[in-house]
């Protein structure tokens, strides 16, 4: 299997308003430095995977929408409690949609899986990775 | 699959007598920069996989026995070599034995899979990954 | 010179309420990983610039106050924009105090300049660098 | 699953000839940090899935006929993209030959999977893994 | 002293033609982990060394001439050789008519210092650091 | 001022026998990363502040008879704590020799400044710098 992974970064504030989320019920907030990784099974004529600048373009555009946000405040995660984990999946949900829309080249068709990796401290990270 | 990836570290002194290991066979030591993954294949009511709060703590604590030990004279490691392997499979039991108790909160039944990884320098690093 | 830096973190939200930051007057958030750096001239006679251990509790106690705040909200900050220069700032006055009230162990008085650099993603960091 | 990962690095030169590469179609270069990650189920005698200094005195091995070169000039290359997953995959193989050959030690016959990944930038990588 | 560093990277082709480079006599190439740091000895009204956004903006700007290039081919460099420390000076100055243009913004006159950090692998980096 | 810093690691065994060590007062271990920085005020007429091919074997040999050793037995420290700092000193010295007898190359008497830093963990390090 090969893979393509490229890295960007977010700064977003929220809540998590549950008990078991101590001093973190807080409104504070987060760098999370994501990695998106984009796995096929064999290369188009081009010698790609996928083309590492397409990607990056399209890892920002996903970002885009979260990016200086407080995340409390928007639609998409209502009701939604916006853990490390909740958050990776939306990405890669946001990226299958992009995948699936051929937005990654001539090679979409040929992206099996997706990794979303979070990386919120030095210390700690969260990932969401499924097959398409 | 989701997962959680905490990070930690150990210093210890030991010894690895056996003619393969050539001057490791001294007396020595590592740093062992160790990350911890939690692996589920959903979450929690909270948009957890596992607390990153709860899972750093419950690494400290598997880790403390061996922190700032020689395990040459450990129990724990009675005619064992503690190559970067071993520990890590070491680690990996004894975290899955905690996760068993459900020491990894509410999510603990949750988790599948563990990964334990240890990075001796900045150019190499050990695991050990599989199901629980 | 001698030093010891220390790593630590804290997750906070914020916004910067001037033109000048743009998309970043929003209510947001960051990671902000510290290092916080111990100068001294010579060592004492356990052979110590600072004490590892005794830095970094310090260090976490120096933090305690911002982690998991919104840092519009905080006293401490009232008429000022919290940016990473103005927060490094802070903490090396805060770490200074605790130098000069001796916290850093018998060494404390052989502290001669200390820097406080905050990442705030993998790719910018500020800091802050001055002489006791 | 066991694994040992070590790292090494290249520094070539080459033109990306396809109009899909934009800028990189130019004659340019990179660094590619390397790390080799050998997969094994089980440990030898010696605590061991692969010895570290082996691993790392046998990557370097196959490394050498890339490092310091133009990749458009290599024979090896000829007719293909040099891409960050060709160059992978290539190097997986050469790899692979080592393996079946014994020379990762005693153990070799043990290891069952390769991973490859080349980090060209702080923000990109690309990686072949597959079962051996 | 207050300081940000904000990071970039750039992937040349080169060849280093002077006995003492050995085998980097040959044409091969590196990414450049560029990291530039602005100082100032105090902030301006709104908080700000310099902005992170603008400094980001300028560094790209400046590396934009080298980036995908044959430095051997580069009118630039005629007759120099394109070492780490010859490319980090020459990135100085290109970022010290920048800053003397004002193009770092209102706190523009108050950068006092600057420094590039050039990684050219995991194990080896050069710099270049001078009042301005 | 230019500088090139290079970078590789020891594995050593110490104990820490003072009671202000608290646990590290054990026989335990490190992993030291260390970095080599050297200091020219301007380049010879290869471009060079020093070459790194050159640093990087001569940091090898120095650090050669501190690796895979317990610092307990080492004449070398008799009567002192071997903290990070007391190496980090221990290997300025040593690289200083070094750089007096000429072994850093042509360039070696243009060499004004050298730190050497040891990562002891991914969240601490000590240092010593100062002028030759």
């Amino acid at each position: 299997m090969y893979s393509i992974e490229v890295r960007d970064h977010i700064m977003i504030a929220h809540s998590l308003p549950r008990p078991v989320f101590g001093p973190a019920q807080n409104l504070h907030g987060a760098t999370f430095v994501v990695d998106a990784a984009f796995f096929t099974r064999d290369l188009d004529d081009d010698g790609l995977a996928v083309d590492i600048g397409r990607a990056t373009t399209v890892l920002s555009e996903v970002l885009a929408p979260l990016n200086y946000q407080n995340l409390d405040t928007l639609d998409l995660f209502r009701g939604k409690v916006t853990t490390t984990e909740v958050i990776a999946r939306h990405l890669f949900e946001a990226l299958a949609v992009r995948v699936r829309a051929g937005d990654l080249g001539t090679g979409s068709g040929r992206i099996c899986r997706l990794r979303i990796t979070l990386h919120e401290s030095h210390a700690a990270r969260g990932a969401y990775e499924a097959d398409l």
